[in-house]
Protein backbone atom coordinates (compact mmCIF):
# COMPACT_ATOMS: atom_id res chain seq x y z
CA UNK A 1 0.00 0.00 0.00
CA UNK A 2 1.23 3.16 -0.96
CA UNK A 3 1.94 6.16 1.62
CA UNK A 4 0.14 9.57 0.57
CA UNK A 5 3.70 10.88 0.77
CA UNK A 6 5.07 8.02 -1.63
CA UNK A 7 2.22 9.08 -3.96
CA UNK A 8 3.16 12.93 -3.97
CA UNK A 9 6.88 11.60 -4.82
CA UNK A 10 5.37 9.84 -7.59
CA UNK A 11 3.31 12.68 -9.16
CA UNK A 12 5.95 15.15 -8.95
CA UNK A 13 8.86 12.20 -10.94
CA UNK A 14 5.76 11.82 -13.41
CA UNK A 15 5.56 15.56 -13.62
CA UNK A 16 8.99 16.24 -14.24
CA UNK A 17 9.35 13.15 -16.85
CA UNK A 18 6.17 14.44 -18.87
CA UNK A 19 7.55 17.96 -18.95
CA UNK A 20 10.98 16.61 -20.30
CA UNK A 21 9.23 14.51 -22.97
CA UNK A 22 7.02 17.77 -24.09
CA UNK A 23 3.87 15.42 -23.24
CA UNK A 24 1.56 17.76 -22.17
CA UNK A 25 -1.52 15.66 -22.03
CA UNK A 26 0.30 14.28 -18.73
CA UNK A 27 1.14 17.35 -17.00
CA UNK A 28 -2.32 18.33 -17.30
CA UNK A 29 -3.88 15.32 -16.13
CA UNK A 30 -1.58 15.97 -13.17
CA UNK A 31 -3.22 19.11 -11.81
CA UNK A 32 -7.20 19.74 -10.79
CA UNK A 33 -9.30 21.34 -13.21
CA UNK A 34 -8.77 24.44 -11.63
CA UNK A 35 -5.27 24.63 -10.45
CA UNK A 36 -3.41 28.03 -10.04
CA UNK A 37 -0.21 28.90 -10.90
CA UNK A 38 2.00 31.94 -9.06
CA UNK A 39 4.58 33.45 -10.57
CA UNK A 40 6.62 37.02 -10.35
CA UNK A 41 5.58 39.52 -12.52
CA UNK A 42 2.78 37.52 -14.30
CA UNK A 43 -1.15 37.52 -13.15
CA UNK A 44 -2.37 34.23 -11.70
CA UNK A 45 -2.56 31.48 -14.57
CA UNK A 46 -5.87 29.32 -13.63
CA UNK A 47 -6.73 25.78 -14.56
CA UNK A 48 -5.80 23.56 -17.14
CA UNK A 49 -6.55 25.68 -20.74
CA UNK A 50 -4.50 28.38 -19.50
CA UNK A 51 -1.47 25.72 -18.84
CA UNK A 52 -1.66 23.90 -21.98
CA UNK A 53 -2.04 27.39 -23.55
CA UNK A 54 1.33 28.58 -22.32
CA UNK A 55 2.91 24.96 -23.38
CA UNK A 56 1.90 25.11 -27.09
CA UNK A 57 3.85 28.33 -27.08
CA UNK A 58 6.91 27.06 -25.41
CA UNK A 59 8.96 24.52 -27.40
CA UNK A 60 11.94 24.07 -26.39
CA UNK A 61 14.68 22.06 -27.91
CA UNK A 62 15.27 20.66 -24.68
CA UNK A 63 14.14 20.42 -21.12
CA UNK A 64 15.95 18.84 -18.39
CA UNK A 65 14.73 19.69 -14.32
CA UNK A 66 15.92 18.43 -10.90
CA UNK A 67 13.56 18.91 -8.22
CA UNK A 68 15.05 17.94 -4.57
CA UNK A 69 11.90 17.85 -2.19
CA UNK A 70 12.67 19.21 0.73
CA UNK A 71 9.09 18.80 2.72
CA UNK A 72 5.80 17.46 2.17
CA UNK A 73 3.03 17.38 4.99
CA UNK A 74 -0.06 15.92 4.39
CA UNK A 75 -3.36 16.87 6.29
CA UNK A 76 -5.95 14.32 5.27
CA UNK A 77 -7.04 15.25 1.45
CA UNK A 78 -4.63 17.99 0.80
CA UNK A 79 -1.19 18.33 1.56
CA UNK A 80 1.84 21.06 0.72
CA UNK A 81 5.08 20.39 -0.87
CA UNK A 82 8.22 22.14 -0.75
CA UNK A 83 11.01 21.88 -3.44
CA UNK A 84 14.25 23.16 -4.48
CA UNK A 85 14.10 23.33 -8.59
CA UNK A 86 16.72 23.69 -11.22
CA UNK A 87 15.48 23.78 -15.06
CA UNK A 88 17.97 24.30 -18.09
CA UNK A 89 16.21 25.00 -21.28
CA UNK A 90 17.88 24.55 -24.58
CA UNK A 91 15.71 27.19 -27.01
CA UNK A 92 17.00 25.85 -29.89
CA UNK A 93 19.65 24.33 -32.00
CA UNK A 94 22.77 26.18 -30.99
CA UNK A 95 20.99 28.91 -28.78
CA UNK A 96 22.30 29.29 -25.76
CA UNK A 97 21.24 27.25 -22.79
CA UNK A 98 18.88 28.85 -19.84
CA UNK A 99 18.95 27.88 -16.43
CA UNK A 100 16.61 28.90 -13.72
CA UNK A 101 17.16 27.83 -10.35
CA UNK A 102 14.65 28.11 -7.07
CA UNK A 103 11.98 26.73 -4.66
CA UNK A 104 8.44 26.29 -5.60
CA UNK A 105 5.76 25.80 -2.66
CA UNK A 106 2.79 23.91 -3.76
CA UNK A 107 -0.74 22.87 -2.36
CA UNK A 108 -1.99 19.49 -3.31
CA UNK A 109 -5.62 17.82 -2.99
CA UNK A 110 -6.32 14.32 -2.79
CA UNK A 111 -9.42 13.94 -5.80
CA UNK A 112 -11.45 10.34 -6.15
CA UNK A 113 -7.94 8.93 -4.22
CA UNK A 114 -5.50 10.55 -6.35
CA UNK A 115 -3.27 13.20 -5.60
CA UNK A 116 -3.49 16.37 -7.92
CA UNK A 117 -1.40 19.87 -7.75
CA UNK A 118 -4.10 22.77 -6.86
CA UNK A 119 -2.01 25.49 -5.90
CA UNK A 120 1.64 26.34 -7.47
CA UNK A 121 3.89 29.08 -6.27
CA UNK A 122 6.93 29.10 -8.59
CA UNK A 123 9.99 31.20 -7.11
CA UNK A 124 12.36 30.07 -10.01
CA UNK A 125 15.23 32.74 -11.07
CA UNK A 126 17.23 32.99 -13.92
CA UNK A 127 20.83 31.70 -13.19
CA UNK A 128 23.60 33.79 -14.41
CA UNK A 129 26.11 32.25 -17.06
CA UNK B 1 -16.28 32.98 18.75
CA UNK B 2 -13.53 34.12 16.38
CA UNK B 3 -13.50 31.42 13.34
CA UNK B 4 -9.85 30.52 12.03
CA UNK B 5 -10.56 32.48 8.95
CA UNK B 6 -11.00 35.62 11.07
CA UNK B 7 -8.16 35.04 13.42
CA UNK B 8 -5.70 34.18 10.08
CA UNK B 9 -7.43 37.51 8.32
CA UNK B 10 -5.84 39.54 11.90
CA UNK B 11 -2.74 37.74 11.90
CA UNK B 12 -2.45 39.32 8.37
CA UNK B 13 -3.92 42.76 9.27
CA UNK B 14 -1.43 42.77 11.88
CA UNK B 15 1.37 41.93 10.06
CA UNK B 16 0.75 44.74 7.65
CA UNK B 17 0.67 46.99 10.69
CA UNK B 18 3.42 46.29 12.64
CA UNK B 19 5.83 46.13 8.93
CA UNK B 20 4.40 49.91 8.24
CA UNK B 21 5.65 50.41 11.76
CA UNK B 22 8.53 49.06 11.33
CA UNK B 23 8.27 47.44 14.67
CA UNK B 24 10.04 44.07 14.14
CA UNK B 25 9.33 42.50 17.66
CA UNK B 26 5.34 42.12 16.64
CA UNK B 27 6.09 40.75 13.48
CA UNK B 28 8.50 38.27 14.82
CA UNK B 29 5.49 37.22 17.33
CA UNK B 30 3.66 35.88 14.39
CA UNK B 31 5.27 33.52 12.97
CA UNK B 32 6.97 30.24 13.70
CA UNK B 33 10.55 29.71 15.96
CA UNK B 34 11.16 27.76 12.33
CA UNK B 35 9.59 29.45 9.55
CA UNK B 36 11.07 29.54 6.36
CA UNK B 37 10.48 32.65 3.71
CA UNK B 38 11.04 31.36 0.02
CA UNK B 39 11.54 34.32 -2.42
CA UNK B 40 13.02 34.16 -5.68
CA UNK B 41 16.92 34.56 -6.27
CA UNK B 42 17.88 33.73 -2.78
CA UNK B 43 18.34 31.23 -0.60
CA UNK B 44 15.70 30.16 1.66
CA UNK B 45 15.29 32.28 5.02
CA UNK B 46 15.09 30.46 8.12
CA UNK B 47 13.57 31.11 11.34
CA UNK B 48 13.14 34.26 13.38
CA UNK B 49 16.53 35.25 14.12
CA UNK B 50 17.45 35.52 10.38
CA UNK B 51 14.08 37.28 9.90
CA UNK B 52 14.92 39.99 12.53
CA UNK B 53 18.37 40.32 10.75
CA UNK B 54 17.06 41.11 7.34
CA UNK B 55 14.88 43.68 9.24
CA UNK B 56 17.47 45.33 10.86
CA UNK B 57 19.57 45.76 7.43
CA UNK B 58 16.39 47.58 5.99
CA UNK B 59 15.10 51.03 7.54
CA UNK B 60 13.28 53.02 5.12
CA UNK B 61 11.84 56.40 5.58
CA UNK B 62 8.35 54.58 4.97
CA UNK B 63 6.68 51.44 3.93
CA UNK B 64 3.11 50.88 2.63
CA UNK B 65 1.38 47.44 1.78
CA UNK B 66 -1.77 46.44 0.89
CA UNK B 67 -2.83 42.76 1.09
CA UNK B 68 -6.22 41.91 -0.64
CA UNK B 69 -6.70 38.04 0.57
CA UNK B 70 -7.60 35.91 -2.60
CA UNK B 71 -8.21 32.39 -0.35
CA UNK B 72 -8.13 31.05 2.62
CA UNK B 73 -8.24 26.94 3.32
CA UNK B 74 -7.98 25.58 7.18
CA UNK B 75 -7.29 22.04 7.62
CA UNK B 76 -7.45 21.86 11.33
CA UNK B 77 -4.58 23.29 13.08
CA UNK B 78 -2.89 24.43 9.21
CA UNK B 79 -3.99 26.35 6.94
CA UNK B 80 -2.60 28.16 3.52
CA UNK B 81 -3.08 31.20 2.49
CA UNK B 82 -3.00 33.36 -0.84
CA UNK B 83 -2.90 36.99 -1.02
CA UNK B 84 -2.10 39.79 -3.93
CA UNK B 85 0.21 42.03 -1.77
CA UNK B 86 1.09 45.32 -3.04
CA UNK B 87 4.63 47.26 -1.34
CA UNK B 88 5.23 50.92 -1.58
CA UNK B 89 9.04 51.66 0.39
CA UNK B 90 10.67 55.18 0.62
CA UNK B 91 14.22 54.14 0.81
CA UNK B 92 15.04 57.81 2.48
CA UNK B 93 13.72 61.43 1.92
CA UNK B 94 14.03 62.52 -1.44
CA UNK B 95 14.47 58.96 -3.09
CA UNK B 96 12.21 57.91 -5.69
CA UNK B 97 9.54 55.10 -3.79
CA UNK B 98 10.36 51.63 -5.43
CA UNK B 99 7.25 49.52 -5.63
CA UNK B 100 6.74 45.76 -5.68
CA UNK B 101 3.36 43.87 -6.38
CA UNK B 102 3.04 40.34 -6.69
CA UNK B 103 1.32 37.18 -5.25
CA UNK B 104 2.12 35.17 -1.48
CA UNK B 105 1.29 31.81 -0.90
CA UNK B 106 1.59 31.23 2.85
CA UNK B 107 1.62 27.74 5.10
CA UNK B 108 0.01 28.71 8.56
CA UNK B 109 -0.27 26.83 12.11
CA UNK B 110 -2.45 26.94 15.16
CA UNK B 111 0.18 26.77 17.64
CA UNK B 112 -1.20 26.70 21.54
CA UNK B 113 -4.14 28.06 19.75
CA UNK B 114 -2.63 30.60 17.76
CA UNK B 115 -2.06 31.21 14.10
CA UNK B 116 1.63 31.80 12.92
CA UNK B 117 3.06 31.94 9.79
CA UNK B 118 5.00 29.03 9.29
CA UNK B 119 6.07 28.83 5.21
CA UNK B 120 6.00 31.66 3.09
CA UNK B 121 6.54 32.00 -0.84
CA UNK B 122 7.32 35.68 -2.13
CA UNK B 123 6.47 36.19 -5.65
CA UNK B 124 6.92 40.04 -5.72
CA UNK B 125 8.14 41.26 -8.81
CA UNK B 126 9.38 45.35 -9.40
CA UNK B 127 6.75 47.23 -10.67
CA UNK B 128 8.01 49.25 -13.35
CA UNK B 129 7.47 53.79 -12.79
Amino acid sequence: MQTDEQAIRELVANWLSASKAGDTDTVIGLMADDAVFLMPGHPPMRGKASFAAAQANFKPFSLDAVSEIQEIEVFGDWAYLWTALSIVVVPAQGAPPIERRGNTLSILRKQAGKWVLFRDANMLAAVPE
